[in-house]
């Protein structure tokens, strides 16, 4: 339990994927639950004790922010994969199913060692954070112990929050089409495992201040290929236990995939269609990629309510395509950004925020001379409000978070990120704020564009700072 | 006159198109000229004093790199824009004539205050060599005192050299189609700064031992639309009277400018016969862009042996579409890379490298199906091999620099970059040598995809160390 805090100074707020607020001098308390308790815009200088007497904040800590400086929600990466880190930067000439054989298995299989596991996830989790990204979506290995692993480093040691990012954690399911040397032998053994790792999580203390764990478990079918479908099954009937379980797999993210799958489901009207037919779609799933859908694919995703995870670097690194996003969008489709590590080669929210620009911008100039008028999002390029939108309330949206995180609102949880433009935050790609003068929203999209993890300074997740510059 | 030095580790040298050499315990001796003077392959460690022995080096600082460092050649920027860096990350909603129009040419017009030029010019030459760039062509404004103050940067400071980059610098021609506030007058006045500024250059202390000058003045028409035939006919007869005056400039970035570009010369074939029309298109010329050539341009250009900046991060971003690279490699075209800062949102060559993949990847899918059986490049991904080499070896080429830089042969100047990619250099999205074995071809592609200024610890230029971490 910490003290309540009061920050002051810009802000930047997401209000849709087509504005967000920019506001000067904003004033956002936050109590010792971690929780944003009230917020009030453009509040001179003058005005900041009052204000805060006002709502019986007296004597509290006054966090200011400095010019260059201002807070925006944290990044939330829909979709990475926490054993393939190490890999990261390596094996970008491949297509996806031979970078699996090659590059990612082999890797993948080193985890059945807790003790590797131990050494790599806290450094993976660390580098993450570092990152910016306040919540994420994790896949582990289909190692029962490794994946606890991967949860312990978020386990509360000495009364206090370990590494502390808000995190799904799941552990792999895959009884076919992999290597032997990593598989899982059986269905029963699978699903043991998985509600092993279910019980494991559940026991684990939590912040009681939170809406929900901030670590939590989620069902990890890697994708349709490498589960049988009596393992579908099981993990449909699983999922119809525990209506708040997230599930988290991939979809249509190459060609080959596309091909390969249809041909396992021959019964299936779809990819999508198979995993609807175990009950895997639904609102709290989250789909990765979604590079080549077809209109009936779309209709059933939206009418599921199923989030899409964009990973737009790993598309284009994997040349699995490049997803119609703005499609998906005026279909009303949930969507998120996901680094995809190490299908992408950074681990960055702000990489995959640079990456989804040039993938709406690709579609845009195909199809240039050929707009869908009608057409709000399709075919156009993502403007600055949708890229901030995706990194941050999208996610929210597509991990069913939209009502404790992804922007700041009153009773939501205070996950941000305090972000430094100026020169001294050392990002030589970076145009410092102080070497000439600059609006709020030029210095958002400078910092989208050309930032780094030095231009975050501080990163809290439910109220207290777990990493940034200030902490290193 | 510095001391010979001898660097013993790990080198990556491009040879080709398609190969380079990964040597793991390489000697590269560097005379006091800064010239390399010798190299030898593959040294036991307990060989180095005798070699160096054999070759009248005895009592020779040897620099040994450690296990996760390595030496590559320098990179070269073959295209960017000194004025534009303070907007680096701004505009990326505009397309390339609106963009000049809102973002460019308002900052540009600024430097007509030589303070201003002086403060914003120190520290933009500063960013670009601690990203790694050893030879940079850069293009200033129109202002003659302005674009003076940026070669006074690189000017020998009590009998050293202040900042030390090897760089071309060109006064921008503009004498139509430009705002009143940022145009110059007539065609005598752009030639007469044009020829003071080169004047003023040929005047300048210059290193003796480099094969030329370490800076040169370039002949620098913005683009065709900007210049007036009387003034492309007046460069082009300057340009007759020095043949190792090297010409930049731009060419078929945008569809509309191409258009626009057609309109003003009716009389012409093509843009690229614009300029050849005027004797622009020669051997020493860089070509930035060249996204939608004609395949009689690209014919021309091939012939006329002028050599291309292929800028991927600015063609994304300003949407002006995705240059056929491998096409032009096939026609044995040269190609380099260009970051174009601010139309590109990154001053480091790694971003181009990255984005050039991409940009190669986009193509490969967009033609899959359909490749080009017989072509080597054309419709293909660039590989490692490919992307080095356009970084290093294939913008020496376009700079008609191929006998002096590029990569490390002996008589070449030593350009060089010390890499770090352990995890001290403190780079969270690289997964540092240190927490792995290796391969050094695998810390190559690591190095070029996650990358950043941080994993650069010593930049050379002419055997000067001239920037990196180890000089902050």
């Amino acid at each position: 339990m910490s003290l309540p805090v009061v920050y002051y100074g810009s802000v930047v707020n997401p209000v849709s994927l087509k504005s967000f607020k920019a506001l000067g001098a904003c004033l956002i308390a936050v109590s010792s639950t971690g929780n944003i308790d009230w917020i009030v815009e453009d509040v001179h200088d003058s005005m900041v004790q009052e204000t805060m007497g006002a709502h019986g904040y007296l004597d509290v800590e006054v966090v200011c922010l400095q010019d260059g400086e201002f807070l925006i929600p944290g990044f939330i990466d829909t979709h990475t994969h926490a054993p393939q880190v190490p890999n990261i930067g390596s094996g970008q000439s491949y297509e996806l199913l031979e970078w699996l054989e090659r590059i990612t298995f082999p890797t993948e299989s080193m985890f059945q060692d807790p003790d590797f596991a131990r050494r790599t996830y806290t450094s993976v989790v660390r580098r993450i954070i570092d990152s910016g990204t306040t919540t994420c979506c994790y896949y582990g290995t289909i190692h029962l112990e490794a994946t606890q692993v991967l949860f312990s480093n978020y386990l509360i040691l000495h009364a206090d929050y370990y590494l502390g990012q808000r995190a799904f954690i799941g552990k792999c399911n895959m009884d076919r089409n992999s290597p032997s040397y990593y598989i899982e032998p059986s269905v029963e053994v699978s699903m043991a495992a998985t509600k092993a790792l279910i019980s494991h999580i559940k026991q684990l203390p939590s912040n009681p201040h939170a809406a929900e764990p901030l670590v939590q478990p989620i069902l990890t079918p890697r994708f349709a290929i490498t589960c049988t479908s009596p393992l579908l099954s099981s993990l449909g009937q699983l999922a119809a236990s525990d209506p708040n379980l997230r599930i988290q797999t991939h979809i249509s993210e190459n060609l080959a995939e596309v091909t390969f799958t249809k041909s396992l489901f021959p019964e299936c009207s779809s990819y999508a269609g198979a995993y609807d037919s175990f009950g895997l779609l639904r609102a709290n799933t989250i789909l990765a990629h979604a590079v080549h859908l077809s209109d009936d694919e779309i209709t059933l995703i939206a009418k599921k309510k199923s989030g899409i995870s964009h990973c737009p670097t790993s598309n284009f690194n994997l040349s699995s395509g490049v997803a119609p996003i703005g499609k998906y969008l005026d279909h009303g489709i949930k969507v998120g950004l996901g680094t995809d590590v190490s299908g992408g080669y950074s681990p960055s929210i702000l990489n995959a925020i640079q990456n989804a620009s040039i993938a709406s911008k690709v579609i845009a100039m195909q199809t240039r001379g050929n707009p869908d008028a009608s057409a709000e999002f399709s075919n156009k390029q993502l403007s600055v409000a949708s890229l901030l939108y995706l990194a941050t309330s999208g996610g929210a949206e597509v991990c069913d978070l939209e009502n404790s995180v992804g922007s700041f609102s009153v009773g939501k949880s205070f996950d941000a990120l305090q972000v430094n433009v100026r020169n001294n935050a050392g990002n030589p790609a970076m145009w410092g704020s102080d070497s000439g003068p600059r609006s709020l929203e030029g210095m958002l999209e400078q910092f989208l564009f050309c930032g780094d993890d030095r231009n975050i300074s501080r990163v809290y997740v439910q109220g207290k700072l777990i990493g940034g510059t200030a902490t290193r």
